[in-house]
């Protein structure tokens, strides 16, 4: 019996959809070279003038994914910079995600479910979490709301992907 | 201790985000009469030309919904009509969706992570699941995915919809 557990349903889902994010952001860069775009023309392009462009949403998806992890194993994440201007910029942060994601250890994770966790947003708004909470109803969705959203930007501007390049492939950590 | 376990990490998740994508169309709905806009317009409207277009999205998140809950918990789901040419009818399909889902007990659901699955595919093609990878690695990914990209296109309509219809409210079941 390999039961569930707080790890299993975040390291390698965040580790598995973040890699397939950055293999479409390498598909976006070859459009715009085969395309002559600028690149920041995509990074720039949102569904509606009130969503995040895409350089955003990419830069939130690790967001998520890193906080998330961090606050359950009570690790410090690393600072990334705010820097979405360039599609290497990308994948690098997205790159540092998935490596301190990776130096987490399952017993650094497993258990949390009922940790509380305290946020402080940057509106000033605090809000109390369980590390189930957070995980389930918060940091999930909102990773693959961003990881969604980027994709569908990408689909729209005519970039060549398909479903299986957002799935990826799972991992096994 | 509340572990966290397989029925919540399914049922009450996509209870949540189908009633969130119910509201939304709600408002989609309210949208379509204020500007005269025939709702199937809506409906129809697509991302890119090889995408679903919003109808297939809401449709293909029930189907995810419903299917996972039914084969964690090896119970036959309900016939659900294939269509979504009009949002009652899509509300309906929602409703329906979420009333299966209530109606499995957690028991029927825990301990399912192993349960062997054997999914073949309209295309003829056979996958074996564990009750674990199905649920992580396909079915709430891709109900990510559809709710999601039903709410993207809604707000590239001009629909005036924030996160927090996205997000909807956590339920207890």
């Amino acid at each position: 019996m390999t039961a569930i557990s707080m790890y299993k349903i975040s390291a390698p889902i965040f580790v598995q959809f973040l890699t397939s994010l950055s293999a479409v952001l390498d598909k976006a860069a070859a459009f715009a070279e085969a395309k002559k775009i600028e690149p920041s023309v995509l990074l720039n392009t949102r569904l509606a003038p009130d969503m995040f462009p895409l350089g955003r949403q990419v830069r939130a998806a690790t967001d998520h994914a890193i906080n998330a992890c961090g606050r359950l194993a009570g690790a410090e994440p690393p600072t990334l910079p705010n820097s979405d201007a360039t599609i290497p910029e990308l994948k690098e942060r997205i790159a540092k995600t998935i490596e301190f994601i990776k130096g987490l250890k399952p017993a650094q994770i497993d258990g949390s479910e009922d940790k509380e966790i305290k946020i402080t947003f940057p509106s000033g708004a605090v809000r109390e979490f369980t590390g189930q909470s957070l995980l389930l109803g918060n940091s999930l969705p909102n990773f693959y709301f961003h990881c969604t959203t980027a994709y569908d930007i990408l689909r729209h501007c005519g970039v060549e992907v398909g479903k299986r390049d957002f799935m990826g492939t799972p991992v096994s950590l």
